[in-house]
C-alpha cells in the first residue's frame, strides 16, 4: 500500500498538468480497451458471481453482474466523460485591486482521490474516468465480492493508458480487500487528498469515524415521500410506484412513505392495490387500521432496505412529516406530493436534505438526470459537495496572485 | 454542553429563515451594544491580561489585549458584515429539463457552526457576526486565556440580539474551556454541521484527528518566500521585510525564506542588513557561509514561529524550492520573487497551497484584502473552501426540484 500511495503521489503533478486533449485521448483509449477485452472482463466477473452465490440477495447479485451490454455501457460512459468540458484550469473569479495586485481564483484538481466502494463493478470504470478527466490520480479499493471484476477492469483501463504517454499509476487498484487496506486509505495523511466512500451505511460510518484524510460521505439514502392531504392521489401513486419499484437497489429509491392521517383511509387501500404483492409494506399502528401488511418495527424507519420493502407511517401534517424526516433521514432526497403552496414552502424550506422534491420522484437525484453529465456519487453531507457529484466537485481551487512588488500596508 | 447543543439545534430553522433585513438590524444592534458596553468588556479583558502575565509572549499578549480602538474596530467589523450581500437563498444554478422538471440549486446555511479558537478576543464578535449573516447558529468555544473577554463580548452581543426578536441562542459561548468541551464539539454528530478550529497546529491537528463532525482546518501558516535567481533583489527585500515583520503573529506571515544558491552570496548580506537585529535568522549550512545567524535545526523548517524568527535555506533552483515547499508547507501562502516566466509558471502550477504569489507579499492572504469583505479564517484544506473563508464559504446548497408528477423512466 505504501508503495501505491507513493506512486500515486508521484504521478499527481503530471496528471494535474495534462491538457484536455491528452486526457480525452486517454479516456477514449480506455473505452476502446474495455470493448476489446470484453471476454476477459466477463470471465473475471463470472468468478465473482460464482463466489457470491448463496450469500448475496438477488438484488445485490444483479448489481455485481456484468454483461456485454453493461460493458458497452461502461465504455460509452467513459466516452461521455471525455466529451464533457474540462473542469481544470478555469478562472472562477478574477479581481484586480487598485494597487495592481491581480487575484485569480483558478480551479485545480484535488490531487489523489481514493474511492472505497462495494460490489458494483461499473463504479471502477466510472470512477477512474471521472478522476482522470478532473486531473486527479485515483486509488480504487473495491469490495472483495467484486475483486476479480475490478482487477480485470483496471488492467484493461491501464492497457488503454499504455497506448498514450500517461503513466498507468494514474489509475490504481488496491489488491488487498481486507479492512486493513480501507483503514490505511482513511488515514493516509499527506497522500490522499480526498476519500470518497461509496456504499452502505456501515462503510460510510466507518469512514466518517476513522478518516483523518478529507472525506465526503455519499450515498446512504433513506429517502422519504410524503403525501400531503391535498395531494393529487393518482400522481402520488405514480410517484411512489416509480420511487420504490423502478430500481430498489439504488440510493435514490424511496424507503419510507409518510401519509397525512386525514387521507390515510382513502389513500392507503389504493396504494396497497397499486403496489400489489411486489412490495412488502411495513406499517405503523395507524396505517395498520386501513390495510394489511407487516407491523413496522422501530428500526424500519431507519433502514435503507434497498429492496422491495416500504415503511409506512401516518402523520398529522407537514410539520410532523418534516420532524420525522429530520430525525430519520440520511439527508439524501425527500419528496412532498401536494397542491397546497403553504405546505410546499414549509417542506422545501425546512427539509435539510441534498434534494427536496415537490411532486416528482426521488429517483431523479443523479448526476446524469441533473444535467451534470456524470457522477462520482451522491454526497449526503453539506461540506464541499451536496447531492450528485460531477467533475466540478472533484476539483478544488487555488488563488494565484500576480504583483509587481506589492506589500501590505 | 448537551443543553447548549439542543438549544442551538432548536434555533437553526428560525435563524436560517431570517430575512436579510432582520439579520442586518440584529447585527447593527450587536455593534451598538459593543460600543455601549465598552467598559465592561475592557474590565473583563483586564482580568484575562492579568492572568496571562508572565506565561505569554509579548506577541501573544498583544493578540489578547483589547483597547477602546479595538472594540470600536470590532463594532465597525460587524457593521461591515451587515452591509455585505446576503449569501443565503441565492439561486446558484437553475435547469429546466425537457420533461418540465425544474431543478434549482439554492444556497442555504450550514446550520450550526462551532468555532474553537484561542486567544484573540475579536474572533468572538467576528465569528458571531459572520455566522448570523450567513444564517447559521454559532457555538463559540474560546481559549481559557481569553475567557473573561469572550464571555463579556457574547453577553453584550446577546444584549443587542435581545432588542430584536431573534433568539439569543443564535450566539452561544461554551462556558467550559477544558479539553473536554472541545472534544465534545468535535464529536457532536447530528448537532454541529461544521466545525472550524482557528488556532495553532496543536488545535488543528487535534480537530483533524478527533472530529467526527465536518471540519475545516484553518490558519496554520508556514509560509515561504522564494527568491529566484533572476529576482529584482530590492523588491525581494521589501516583500520579505513586509511578510516577516509587519505582523509576525498572524498566519500569513513568512516563516521560511528560500534563496537560490546562485545569488545567496550577494543577496543574503543585503537581507541581513535590511532586517537588522529585529529578526533572528536560522540558517542552513549554505546560508551560514555568507552571513552570521543561528544554525537552523531540522525543526526550524516545520515551525510556525509567529515571532521575529525566519528560517533561511539555500536551494539549487525552482524545482528544489517547490519540492521543499511540498514537503514542509501547511498549504497556506507561498511567494516567488522572479523575473523569469518559466520559473514563475513552474511555481504557480506546482505549489499546492491556497494562495500562490508572484512578486507580492504573503500578507495579502486575508478575506478583506481579497475582496470578500470579511473572513472566518483561512482554510488550508482543499475541501469546500480554500484560503480566506467569507460568507459564501459558510453556506452550503440544496437542490429544490419542482415537478408536476414526473417519474424517472
Amino acid at each position: 500500500m505504501k508503495e501505491m500511495l507513493e506512486a500515486a503521489k508521484a504521478a499527481k503533478s503530471r496528471i494535474a498538468g495534462l491538457t484536455a486533449e491528452e486526457k480525452n485521448a486517454a479516456l477514449n483509449a480506455m473505452a476502446d480497451s474495455l470493448l476489446m477485452c470484453e471476454t476477459a472482463i466477463l470471465e473475471a466477473n463470472a468468478l465473482d458471481l460464482e463466489g457470491a452465490k448463496g450469500h448475496m440477495s438477488d438484488v445485490m447479485l444483479d448489481r455485481l453482474r456484468l454483461t456485454p451490454e453493461r460493458i458497452a455501457s461502461m465504455a460509452k460512459g467513459i466516452r461521455e466523460v471525455a466529451a464533457l468540458p474540462d473542469p481544470v484550469g478555469l478562472t472562477l473569479e478574477s479581481h484586480t485591486r487598485q494597487d495592481g495586485l491581480k487575484i485569480d481564483k483558478v480551479s485545480v484538481p484535488m490531487g489523489v482521490i481514493a474511492i472505497i466502494y462495494e460490489s458494483r463493478p461499473n463504479v471502477t470504470s466510472d470512477a477512474a474516468a471521472l478522476a482522470l478527466k478532473s486531473g486527479n490520480v485515483c486509488i480504487l479499493r473495491g469490495g472483495k465480492e467484486a475483486f476479480h471484476s475490478a482487477n480485470a477492469i483496471v488492467n484493461v483501463l491501464r492497457m488503454g493508458l499504455q497506448s498514450t504517454d500517461i503513466p498507468v499509476t494514474a489509475v490504481n487498484l488496491v489488491q488487498d480487500t481486507s479492512r486493513d487496506s480501507a483503514l490505511a486509505l482513511m488515514t493516509a495523511d499527506g497522500y490522499v487528498d480526498l476519500l470518497i466512500p461509496r456504499g452502505g451505511a456501515g462503510l460510510i460510518n466507518a469512514c466518517v469515524r476513522n478518516a483523518t484524510v478529507p472525506c465526503i460521505a455519499t450515498g446512504t439514502g433513506i429517502c422519504h415521500v410524503y403525501v400531503e392531504k391535498t395531494a393529487d392521489q393518482e400522481m402520488a401513486l405514480n410517484i411512489i410506484e416509480n420511487a420504490k419499484t423502478s430500481r430498489p437497489s439504488v440510493c435514490n429509491a424511496e424507503e419510507v412513505l409518510l401519509v397525512d392521517k386525514a387521507i390515510a383511509a382513502e389513500f392507503l387501500p389504493k396504494l396497497r392495490k397499486r403496489l400489489g404483492n411486489k412490495v412488502e409494506l411495513r406499517l405503523d399502528k395507524e396505517a395498520e387500521k386501513y390495510i394489511p401488511g407487516t407491523p413496522a418495527g422501530e428500526k424500519d424507519f431507519d433502514t435503507e432496505f434497498l429492496d422491495y420493502i416500504l415503511a409506512v407511517k401516518c402523520v398529522e401534517d407537514v410539520r410532523e412529516a418534516v420532524a420525522h424526516i429530520s430525525a430519520h433521514s440520511t439527508g439524501h432526497s425527500e419528496a412532498i406530493i401536494t397542491t397546497d403552496p403553504v405546505a410546499e414552502r414549509y417542506f422545501t424550506a425546512n427539509v435539510d436534505s441534498a434534494a427536496v422534491y415537490v411532486n416528482a420522484s426521488t429517483r431523479f437525484t443523479d448526476g446524469g438526470e441533473f444535467g451534470l453529465g456524470c457522477e462520482m456519487g451522491i454526497s449526503t453531507q453539506k461540506l464541499h459537495a451536496r447531492g450528485p457529484m460531477g467533475l466540478r466537485e472533484l476539483t478544488t481551487y487555488k488563488y494565484i496572485i500576480h504583483g509587481n512588488g506589492q506589500v501590505r500596508v
